[in-house]
């Protein structure tokens, strides 16, 4: 099967980390296709990048031209999944949810932990639109930009690793989820620390998205993510036109 | 005081009558100025259209070269008024949280009636997220596309009405807030037919905007909707380049 | 249009505080009238003389003998606004629902500061009941009893102004909202401090009752808010008699 | 030890009734001493009355001369428990929370019936501010006003009837709560028809009463409830002014 | 009347402070049998020993041969109530739900106070469940075993009157209720220190039982607690053969 | 990998269409070992045989003498997850959360169909402790008991797709759940007649068990489902003596 892994931001070095982390999971035969949006931010925190990357990501899936059979949403608390769910018929998989529904299998409380501040109430947000907020313990910032992330790995795990201690001992989290698509290898240096384990949002989208495949289960189009009328769509990226 | 009343599709002819609406109850003084997106569909139903839409909204709104007091998005149900909250450090009123925080001051419980079906479940999310949803009986659909409004006002304004007297005997509503931007002049008919109070979103959005620049308050910017930082944004429509 | 501001306590210099808080947001054509109850507490902080300023308040507005277009109920966390809906058929406002309703338009979540920590359960079950507190960070008190507040303002002021910091920098609050009819004149000094906008429960409440009336709207009467039945009732003050 | 077993109207009849409904579980050594308040409605079926209530109730007790242990507040959501809570050191009992929180002890759901549909949502206020709602299946209305239940025991009993048969086939409900101080005798026949447990008010808070004045238990004087403070009081029922 | 207080570990010991416990509220006229598990776990501190708990005390209630009235299970947080419940026609009663039911009457908001940290999420799903979590301000452990409390009953009160404190203070607790069925003769020294009342599990539940009993309820049986089909069961203790 | 896949009750041809069930999903290299407990009810209904079947399934898994990477239990509504998660080092996915979880991938609302109506309660009871009944819009009956399904599977499938349509179209369900591990093959039939995805708990659980597994995860052990502590366990079956 060939799964999309779509960055939210268009930042391609990121695009290669989320592809790399999807691999290292996906099971044989299953194609990991990294994609970057082709216009938006180069890192997505707050709602103005965060509507920009929803839209930038459902032009980049729809002008991929090769067949696929699923597409993972890669960005932490961000919009976007429900207009691809309405633009396709295989399953779609946000990173977030995927993430909160595999720690909920792991442990009474988790907690999520992400980078600035201010992605918080997205993350709550997004966590309680899907159902999936009243066994989180609480949503904590490592206080370090996206962009940093890349640039000083070192102080970016210590920083995380922090916020996971005080949300086991202080949250009482018994599982963390690492809130951002591009925090790659943190898993082992966390789970080293504070002996619970630690949910990669990106390793848990695909294995719910590969999970789906194999159940031949898809989204549900009686309702919600039906398939969008035919309609004039004025200016737009040609390829959502249909 | 001007107002910006930012339709969220394309249809310039439903962008004329939410402005009629607006203007309708206005203050002497308050100046409504009616946008359009310069994208989009021409009607917004599903999630992957006011995806869209949030954009175009915001697009537009950065394109408009004049000053202004407030926005007004008005589209029941639609993403997009977080975006517009960091873009600007005016107020910001979402038509869906207008009708319902006003129906909360009227009765112990209230109903949406909408179009589709379909946006029932937007509505609901747009409700929840704005933490308004516990005192809100039902989201009813009357079953008419936004576009088969302009057509056939007639049968619209009795779809309605059915669905009111439904959500008021059988929901136990007692305020009915009409779901939709362009469902103009059917206060009156529903509430001579069910004799509650009817709000419309729009009329209701006009008075909480013109209360909020008359408090002086306008949106926080100490975290969430803090203005966006200074980025690289690529290839998008050059207003929101900043 | 007039607007009838009642006090919930029989002291009349708060009620021309109170007033004169009123006049300062009023349109120009807003005639503000202040009414003092004729019985009850010189202060209202607890279950036992709230209950009584809901009925002195409901006695105070009946014997106003000219007519008026909305009544605010000028008490934070005061029990009464439902009986005056039953009573009046013109719109009823609540001051502590009137600025969690303006808050939640600025702000992903808001806090309340109020005066005696032993008026925060009351707060919280207002907010509760008006289903408005889901967006509510917290309640905090300043450890000032409503009457010290007449007596020593700057005192009152760094109280105040110390309890909203923590609220916005603890609790994650993005808008203040103050908990009482006569803290007067606190605005500008605690936004100035905190960066955050601070919602006044009467200017708040002065703002949607204005709304209500400009767009005709009013007090649902189908069913809680149902005018009274005819009935004996004994041994009131007459006004209550009807 | 002796109960006062307060009804929130005036009608007489309807005290004595409550008293024996009362007397009819009381234990050996528990006097019941009924009392009628001495001002308000004939009946309480809305706020105003309500708010009326709570204050009559709070005076009616208050210049009760004896000494006694425990005091019931016998009206089915009605305002004003709290207050009575604050200028007490013995327990107060609320029927409508009495009522709720046994029925909870016996089945998965319950339900309400109780008379007015207008009394329906304070009914679901007061469960919802007492933290008891989540297992309420429904609140139901028979149909009757309080004083028609005098004058025609039958007609009332069959409406109720109805009303808990619906209750428990369409609503789930595993027990049946009668909502209404004054309704009495009905047990038997609704368990008969039914064959759920059915839970009188008045019964069910006498039941706790005993509990804590046995337990030794009563009302928290730390923070909500504690004693009023010392302060001046206009006007009022001289009883009230301590 | 007979009750029943079953111990849920198989230590002699605390059965027999659980059942002087509840001797020392009993009626007159009522006889407290305390019965100790045939098999289980010496103390009952996590799922896995409360499912064991479960079965067990289901067992030894069905081999217990004498008629009797009620039945209190008398484990803090565990599991088992609905079996009995499904097994008896005479009520049954919980002491975790028992003690909150009580100090619901009592106080805005309780804190449970109990062992070892790991119990504590075990005791919030037990009040989740029951419905009776919305006022409970805090679940805090005291750090020690069930076991050590036996051993060391002065450090034991030491402890849990730390919590109860902080409970208070810190977390806005107006009652205490004690989380462990074998912490007797706490509640006066907890009640001197922090001046709240002190509600014991095993005491309530007494209280509560005697009180159905008397108001001649019992279980619904008409849905989930209907009387077991008969069917096959293998291999079991004999009495579970019905 | 090797996963256990546990009945819940002691009729070895329903585990042996469980098994066959959960085969027609597992990845190639996954066994599937099916289990059937040694002691317990040919089927289970309620409570009292669910906490039967909790401590069966523990046991029989303790006596399994094989490695294993995983455990699924499999019955829907049961008791019983949190204690195998207490006894074991690896994943243990109950299917009622597995179905849960995967259909809100899947859509905006799901419905869980079961058979005898007496169940719904515990399904709605483990949505809830588990935090996934947010999103569950209904838990329908087919009205046949678990035995019976057996019998006549003709009938059991007709019956649960009309319980099906009524979630679709009355509901709004957008996916619905299948409510009991024996109910094999109805997928497709009710995929057909209501045009939703169906997801079965058991091969959801296998996907969901297989996923874990492969990204290394494992039930957290720091605080709720730590392993029990060494202790003195009475008369048990030998291999929960450890």
């Amino acid at each position: 099967m060939r799964i999309l892994v779509v960055n939210v931001n268009t930042t391609v070095s990121i695009t290669d980390a989320i592809a790399r982390q999807a691999r290292s999971v996906a099971s044989p035969g299953t194609e990991i296709v990294g994609l970057t949006p082709r216009f938006g931010a180069e890192s997505v925190e707050g709602n103005f990048e965060s509507y920009l990357a929803a839209v930038a990501v459902m032009e980049r899936v729809l002008s991929y031209d090769q067949p696929f059979d699923a597409v993972i949403q890669a960005g932490y608390g961000e919009h976007g999944r429900e207009g691809l769910q309405e633009l396709l018929n295989v399953p779609v998989v946000d990173i977030t949810e995927a993430a909160a529904s595999v720690a909920m299998l792991l442990g009474h409380r988790y907690s999520v932990v992400t980078t600035l501040d201010r992605t918080v109430p997205l993350i709550e947000d997004r966590l309680k639109l899907a159902g999936l907020d009243s066994r989180c313990a609480s949503v904590r910032a490592s206080g370090l930009a996206v962009l940093e992330l890349e640039e000083d790995p070192e102080r970016a795990i210590e920083s995380v690793v922090r916020e996971a201690e005080q949300a086991v001992t202080v949250d009482k989290a018994e599982v963390i989820c690492l809130g951002c698509g591009g925090m790659v290898g943190l898993e082992e240096r966390i789970q080293a620390r504070t002996g619970v384990p630690v949910v990669d949002g990106v390793t848990a989208a695909v294995a719910l998205a590969e999970s789906l495949v194999r159940l031949k289960l898809s989204t549900s189009k009686v309702r919600t993510y039906a398939t969008p009328r035919q309609k004039q769509i004025l200016g737009w990226p040609r390829a959502l036109l249909g």
